[in-house]
C-alpha cells in the first residue's frame, strides 16, 4: 500500500488537485467506489454543471470590507464558513485514520462534522478527538426502531449537537462503476456503530427485499418525539417534502441528491434549492449538498437560499492524498476562495449574500 | 469464429456493458448492420440524448412501498415489467440460437416477445419453445395481399396473441455504416417464414423501385378486417397517423422511429410520445420504442404516456455476448433499475407513474 | 501526383466519404483552399449544424406515391432534382478535366450547372461538351464594364441559360488555413476567361484597395439593362437587399454566406431562409446554398422556402476522388437521399414539401 | 533562453497563431501567468464564447464604400482603429524590450497604449519612446494616498493623456495554473514604478489582509479631484457602478472582467456593455476589453454600445514570439479583419455600425 503522506504535495491548490491526486494513490476499486455515481452519472454531472452556469456579480470599490468575514451561526453556533463535512461511510478506506482525521481537520478549520451511522470509526471515538468542532450524527434508520433509537442516544451521551436523518437511500444506488470495479470493503474497515448491516428482506423484488424495511414519514415523527436535539433531514428534493417535514418539526433540510450516488437523472440540487427555499420560507435552515468544489459555490449556495453547504466527496480525496493535513487544507482553500468572490462581489458578510449578488442572464 | 458464451462476463452490469463487448465479439459488418443507423445517426443519437433530457423527481419517506410491483397488463395478460423485446430481423446474426434465444429470455423473465417477419427461425419453432411468454407476430404486409395473410394466418395458428404492423419502413434507411462494411446475410441466415424476400419493382426512382408495393392505409384496412386479434400499428410519428388509425379499429400504436434506422433527422420518440397521447386520448395503448437502455428510461416513457416499451439492438448485444442467459441478464438489469427508479421516485405500481413524478425544468 | 481515379473506391456511399478521401489525396495546401473557410469557420460549421437541427416529419402508408418524382422546374427548364452544381473557381485544381467533367456529370444526372467567371476552362469550352445540362454562367462584376460585358456576351452566345451575379465577395474572404498553408495557383490552373485578374488598386486600407472597384446597386441595375436571361442575385442576406433586388427586375436569389468562405460569425443561411422568402412572398425563385450535403437537406432547404439548392465543395470532393463518375455518383446519392426523404415524409412531389412536413420542436 | 525573434515566422495570419506559438517559445511558467484566468477558468473561455455567438449582418452592393476607414476618436485623439493595447505587467515577461516593444508598435499602427502600474519599464523611459502613440497611465491605487498621488503626477508629467484607474482587482485572483506551475518573477523582471510591492495587511482573512487597503467610491472620488487628465474607470460590471462613477466625473468607463483573471464564474464582457450603455446613455465613452482576438470582435463591440477596446492577453503572446514586429503584425491584422468585416456589412464608418449590422437570432 501506499505511504500515508504527511504534507501537502506541491503543486495542490484547489479541490480538483487533490481529486486528480486521489486517483493516483487509491486502488481502482475503491476509487470507483468513492467516486462513483449512480448508473450513468447524469446527475453527478449535472451537479456541477448547473452549478457552473450561476454567474457572479462583481461590485467594486465597495466600502467598508477591511472587516468582512465569512462566519456563519446555525442552530447557535458559529462556524468560521457556512460549511459542514458530509456525513461519509467507512472512511478508513481512505486513510487509516478515517473519521478521525477528519473531524480534527474540521475542528482546526472551525467547520462542522457530520458522523455517518456507517462510519468505521465509533461514535464515541469521534467525540473523544472532536475538540471544539461542531459535530452532528447522520442517523440511517435502521428495520428496528431499537436498533435506531440505541444510535440516537449513543449520539446524544457522546455530545453530538444534532441529528441528521438521511432519506433518500432506502436502497442502495445501481452505482455500475463501483460494480464493474468489484468493490468490497476491505479487511479493517467496517460500519463499526452497527451490530450488522440491515439486510434484504425475502422477496423477488427491490421492494420486497428493501422498502418494506425502510422509513417512512411515521417512522420520522416517531424519531422527532424521540429526542430534543435539532433533527435535520437529508435529501430533500420535492417542495411537498420538505412542507411535510416542516410540519412535523423538523429543524432544517438538506437538499441533496446524495452526490448523484442514489438515483439518476435526477435534477442538481442547486436547481431544486431555489423552489425548496420559496415553499418553506425564509426562516428554517437549508443546507445545500452535493457538487460543492470551490468557495464561489457556496456563495452561489448562499445566494440562492441556503444558510450553509455539506462537502462530500472531496474529503476522501484530500484525506487519501494527505490525511488531516489535507482535508484541512481544502477546507482553507474553500475559506480563501469563499472570502475572496465575498470580496470581490461586495458582500462583508453572510448576509449579505442573496439574489442581487447574482448575473442574471435575463 | 468466437465462441458461444455460456455465462455473463464479469463486471457486466448495465446495458451499455453488453453493447461495448458486443462489438468486440461480433465481426465488423454484422456490428455495422445490428447498431447502424440512418445517414449520419442524428436519430439515434437523438433517441438516447431526450431520453437522458427527461428529469426524475425523487420523494422520500413514501408509505406503503414494501408491496409495490413494475407489473403491467397488457391486452388482458400480466407482464412482469412493461416491456417486450422489439421485433428484431435475422437473430441468428448474432447467436446460432437466434429468435429461439430471445423468446426463452422473455418466458424466463416474464416480458413479452415480437417476432419479426424476417426471422431467421420460423413462427412455428418459435411457438414451440417460448412457453408462456407472451408472444406477437411483427408484420411486414407483402407486396401480394395473399402472401401477407398466410403470415397472419401462420402466427393466428400458431398462438401468437397479437399483430403489430410496422409501417416506417417502406424503403431501406440509408444506413451508410453498414454500406461502408458491406455487410450481407451470411450464408445460413435468411428470411425462413418468406418464400422470397420483396424485390424491387421496374424503375429509376425510390418511388417507382419501392413505392408502389409499398402498403398504404388501404392495405391497413383491408388487414383489419381479416383478424380478430390485436392489431398494433408500429412506426407512428404524427398525431394525424395516430388518429386516423385508431379510427379504422386499430388497438395500440408504437410510437418509433424503428431506431433511428430509416429517416435520419427525425425527432426523438420520446419527444413525441406526449403528442401521440394527447391526441388519442388515454385509452388506447401505447408503446414507446428506440432508445431504451435503462430502467429509468421505462420509467419516463410511462410517465410521458405510453404502457409499455419495446426493447431493441441490446437483445442483439446480450444475444452475442451470453447468449439467451444474456438477454435474461438484460431484462432483470431492466427490471431491477425499474423498481428501484419507482421506489426512489415514489410509484408503488406502474399506474403511479405520471407527468408529476418527473422534475419540470419550466 | 495521385492517378486519376475512374472508378468509385469500395465504401463510397455518401458525401462525406468523398470529403474524407478527398483529403487525402489532394496536396495539403489545395486541400486547405478546397475546404477552407474565413477566419475560424464558425459561419461554415453552423451552416451544417442548422441544417441538421431541422427536424423531419415522417409519415406513414401515404398512398399514391408509386408515382412519386422530384423533379423540379427552374425558368422553365426541368431538373431531375432541385439542385445546381455551384459556381466553383478553378476546378482543375482537383482534376485535370476540371470544369468539363463536372458539367458532363450535370448532364448526365440532369441537374444544373453554373461555370464560375474564376473557372479554369473557357466558357467555349464548357458549353461545347455541356449536351443537355441546364447551365448558367456566374458573373463576378470587372472593374471596368466593358470587360464585364463581353463575360456576359460570351456566355449568352455560349447557350448559357442564366447569369447568376455573386455579389458577397468584394473582397478575399481571412481564409486563414488556407494562408496558413501557402496556398497558390499551380502552373496550368488560371481564371482563363479573363484577361487578367482584378488586382488591388492603390491605398492602405481594404475600402481604398477593393471597395472602390467593388459593384454596388448601380452596377446591378445597368446590368438587368444589358441581358434579357434570367439574372439571379447570389449571395443574399439579409431581407432588404432581397426586395431592393426584386424591385432592379432580378429574376431569382441565391440565399448564400458563400459557404462561410467569406465573413466569418454569419448565420447559416438555412436560419435566413426563412426571412428572405417571408419578404418577397411566394414567387420568385430563391435557391438555397452553404452546407448541402444530405438529400434531406434539400428537403429541409424546400420546406423553408427554398425552389431548389446548389452544391459546392463536395463538388470538388467527388471530382478529387473520382472524376466525372465521382461528381456523377454525389449527384445520384443525393437524389436517392432525397426521394427516399420525400417517401418517408409523404411528399409524391417537390410542391408536397413544406413547413408542414418539419417537424416542429416547440 | 530563446533567440528573440526578428521577424515573423512564416504561417503566422491570426492572433491564434501567435497564442499557439507563445506556448512553445516560453517557459511553462511564464506561459502560465500570462495565458491563466481564475480558478476553472469559465469566464474566460466564456468572453470568447459569447463574442463567437454574436452574429454580423452581411450586406452587399453598398455604395460609397471606396473611401470607408475605421478610424475612431477617442477624448480629441484620433486612432487608426477603435482599439488601446490594455495595461499589462510586466512585458519583460514576454521579451527584453517589454513595454518599449509595445508602445512603439502602438504608434506604428497608430492604436493608444495603456501602461500598467506594474511595468516594468519606468513611465518616463516608456514616454521616450512613444513618438506619436497615444499613451495612457493605468492606475492601482496604492495603500496611501501620496504614493498613488506621486504616480499619478509622473504620468502627467511624462505626457500621459488618461488616467485609467483599475477597480477589479483589489486581491490576486485566484489562478490556480499559476500557482501550480510555481510562477515567479525571475530576476531583472520587476515592478520599477513602485518603490515596493504592496504587501497584505496583519489578519487570517482575505478581508484583514488586503481589503482594508483597497481603494473605495472615496477613494475615487479624492483622485478625481486631484487630476484634469480624463479618468476612466476600468472594471466595471454593474450598472449601479456605472451610474456612480459617471456621478462623480469620471470619463470613460472600461467593462472589463480583467480577462477572467480576477473573479471566475463572471458574466463575459460583451453581454454586460449592453447593460452598462443602456444604463448610462450614449455621450460617456465605454471601452470593451477581455477577449478581443479577431477584428470581427471590434466591430461586435462598437455594434453593441462601445467606442472602442482593449487588447490584452495576444500582445504578450506576439511580443515573445516575434517582438515589437509581431506586435505591429497582431495590430495589423486586426485592422484589417476589423476593415474587411465593416466592409461586408455595408459600414463605411466606425458610426455605421449598430444593432442594425447584426443578425439577431430572434
Ligand atoms: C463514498 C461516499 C459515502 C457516503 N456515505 C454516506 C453516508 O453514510 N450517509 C449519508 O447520508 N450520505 C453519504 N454520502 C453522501 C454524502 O453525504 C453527500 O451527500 C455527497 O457526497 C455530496 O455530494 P459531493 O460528493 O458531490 O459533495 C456518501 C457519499 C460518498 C461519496
Ligand atoms: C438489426 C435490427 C433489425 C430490425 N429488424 C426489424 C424488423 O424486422 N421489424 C421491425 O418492425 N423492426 C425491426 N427493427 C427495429 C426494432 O424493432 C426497433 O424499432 C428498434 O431497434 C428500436 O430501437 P433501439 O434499437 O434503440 O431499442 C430492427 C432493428 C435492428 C437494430
Ligand atoms: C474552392 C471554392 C471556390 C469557389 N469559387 C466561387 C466562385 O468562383 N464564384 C462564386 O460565386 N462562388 C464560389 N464559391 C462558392 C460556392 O459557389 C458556394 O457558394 C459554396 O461553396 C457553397 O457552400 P458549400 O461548399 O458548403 O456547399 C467557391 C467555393 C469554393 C469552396
Ligand atoms: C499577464 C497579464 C497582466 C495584466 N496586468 C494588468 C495590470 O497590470 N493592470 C490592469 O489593469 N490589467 C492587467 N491585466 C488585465 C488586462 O488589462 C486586460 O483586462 C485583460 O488582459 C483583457 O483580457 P484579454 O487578455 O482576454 O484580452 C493583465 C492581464 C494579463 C494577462
Amino acid at each position: 500500500m501506499r505511504n500515508i503522506m504527511t504534507s501537502i504535495p506541491a503543486g495542490v491548490c484547489s479541490l480538483s488537485d487533490y481529486e486528480h491526486r486521489a486517483q493516483q494513490v487509491l486502488s481502482e476499486s475503491v476509487w470507483a467506489y468513492l467516486s462513483g455515481a449512480a448508473m450513468d452519472g447524469h446527475t453527478h454531472r449535472r451537479n456541477r454543471q448547473k452549478l457552473d452556469d450561476v454567474l457572479l456579480q462583481q461590485r467594486i470599490l465597495c466600502e467598508g470590507m477591511g472587516q468582512g468575514s465569512c462566519q456563519q451561526t446555525l442552530f447557535g453556533r458559529t462556524l468560521a464558513l457556512p460549511l459542514l463535512i458530509a456525513p461519509l461511510a467507512y472512511q478508513k478506506l481512505a486513510h487509516p485514520m478515517g473519521e478521525l482525521a477528519s473531524v480534527q481537520a474540521a475542528a482546526a478549520q472551525g467547520v462542522g462534522f457530520c458522523l455517518s451511522t456507517l462510519a468505521s470509526s465509533t461514535i464515541e471515538q469521534v467525540a473523544e478527538v472532536s475538540g471544539q468542532a461542531e459535530r452532528w450524527f447522520q442517523l440511517y434508520c435502521q428495520p428496528s426502531r431499537e436498533e435506531t433509537l440505541r444510535l440516537v442516544r449513543r449520539a446524544e451521551a457522546a455530545g453530538y449537537s444534532a441529528i441528521i436523518v438521511t432519506a433518500d437511500a432506502p436502497i442502495n444506488g445501481v452505482r455500475n462503476a463501483e460494480q464493474r470495479a468489484g468493490f468490497a470493503l476491505p479487511e479493517g474497515v467496517s460500519a463499526v456503530n452497527l451490530d450488522a448491516l440491515a439486510k434484504p428482506q425475502q422477496g423477488d423484488s427491490v421492494f420486497a427485499c428493501w422498502m418494506g424495511q425502510a422509513p417512512d414519514w411515521q417512522t420520522l415523527e416517531w424519531l422527532r418525539g424521540q429526542t430534543d436535539l435539532p433533527l435535520l433531514l437529508k435529501g430533500v428534493m420535492h417542495p411537498d417534502d420538505a412542507i411535510r417535514a416542516i410540519a412535523l418539526g423538523i429543524d432544517g433540510l438538506v437538499v441533496s441528491n446524495h452526490g448523484g450516488r442514489v438515483l439518476d437523472s435526477q435534477p442538481s440540487t442547486i436547481e431544486v434549492l431555489p423552489r425548496i427555499r420559496q415553499a418553506i420560507g425564509p426562516n428554517l435552515p437549508i443546507l445545500l449538498d452535493s457538487g460543492i468544489r470551490r468557495g464561489s459555490d457556496i456563495f452561489k449556495a448562499i445566494a440562492l437560499g441556503a444558510d450553509a453547504v455539506l462537502l462530500g466527496r472531496p474529503v476522501f480525496y484530500a484525506l487519501a492524498v494527505a490525511g488531516p493535513l489535507g482535508i484541512a487544507h481544502c477546507l482553507r482553500i474553500l475559506r480563501d476562495e469563499l472570502e475572496a468572490t465575498m470580496a470581490l462581489c461586495g458582500c462583508a458578510s453572510i448576509t449579505d449574500i442573496g439574489r442581487h449578488t447574482l448575473f442574471h442572464n435575463d
